[in-house]
């Protein structure tokens, strides 16, 4: 009742998602700013690769974290209420596609955010990331 | 004529407040961040209950801080204006849905603000907290 | 290798951390802002007890987000590097007395922040809100 | 006369430094937050240890910051100046030990920055990233 038993990411798992997300974005030909927090959205790992956007560290890292707080994909929030959970949240809470969250056995440890690319690009680097964990994991 | 008489909510009625705001949210099956201001918007209680959204933490404060200074509930601000409020106010005036102002003897006292549900359910849960102080009072 | 398993606190333990700390409080005749915050600093529960200082809710927050970070209480870092980390960290680490981790079964799960007493008060209190908790588990 | 010619750490250089500075912490039993950033203070790469404390991500990234600014290792700015510097730059520049500037071939490409340990286990920790960069460049 006073206390839940949860699961964290370690930084070992971390590099392992970094990895998997660098060779998607390597083969895409799309240089990445990725980010990985943990569930209370505090950063966990970053990597900026080569000819990455400088300001897609800020936004990469915001998706990662609107991705942990919200527990789903971003880029789903309705368009009327959109700016105003931003404005509301100091810009922390963004709906720009790219922040996944990181589920295992049905409980969120954790989410990636991926900026630089086009939204679709991001996604497809960060689920790359997240499919490198599964892969470890199984 | 140089000073008026005001109320302001105990610390004992921002718990009674919280607890029916509690009891609703977890009737309801809906996790929520839940914040009640003074009349002047500073926070007097807070609480994150287990699995609403972190980030719902500023959400809710935003809330309830609009709901105290605007003395109605939020999410009435005409479209053209909101971004411009919230931008003004360096985004404390958020048109999100959720707060609400608590009226005593027809004075704002304080209000509640309530956020990690849908706008509609987040409304429903700071009804009720307002609901359990008004039932103490009468 | 890639998870560790962790404890988290519910929102029931944080009210029962609250209500010890408010009754602590009372019966010193010292109101306090109490702020509680979970292992990785997201805000859990807060309460501004009447006659309370405003500017104490900030004080009392960071105090708690200290003690979750550093998981030993605030107050001891040595003299000629507390501004600096204040300043490195946006003035989120403070070397305020008031903010104590809360350990179970030797793991931070979170701390508790106290502020609007003296230094001494101020952990007096955050200690009984410490020991209810402990008085529930045991 | 109207261009210089420079060079930049690439993403694959960050990742040996953070391999090489994990390392040494591991060995060390000690958990660090490391920043890496880029000449112009940009961030390269990041990683917080499992166990190290969530507010060093934020001292760790500007004693990067600052050595890359300063082009010297962070620490040495005379105690009457660092506060001033630190307002100045809000907060940007800390005097904290922990942040190393990366030559080479007498030219600043990036800087380092540890933290959650001591000043002497922080800059143990980032001289060993910087070793190992040169480890296999050489």
């Amino acid at each position: 009742m006073y206390l839940r038993s949860t699961q964290e990411l370690t930084h070992a798992a971390a590099q392992v998602i970094l990895q998997g997300a660098i060779a998607q974005a390597e083969s895409m030909g799309v240089p990445q700013c990725i980010a990985i927090v943990d569930a209370g959205g505090n950063l966990l790992a970053f990597l900026r690769m080569d000819g990455a956007k400088v300001l897609s560290q800020l936004s990469a890292t915001q998706k990662a974290i609107t991705a942990a707080s919200s527990r789903v994909p971003t880029g789903g929030v309705p368009g009327d209420v959109e700016l105003k959970l931003a404005f509301a949240t100091g810009g922390q809470l963004t709906n720009l596609k790219g922040g996944l969250p990181i589920v295992i056995h049905g409980q969120v440890v954790g989410a990636i955010g991926v900026g630089s690319g086009t939204g679709d690009q991001d996604v497809e680097v960060g689920q790359a990331g997240i499919d490198a964990l599964m892969a470890v994991l199984s």
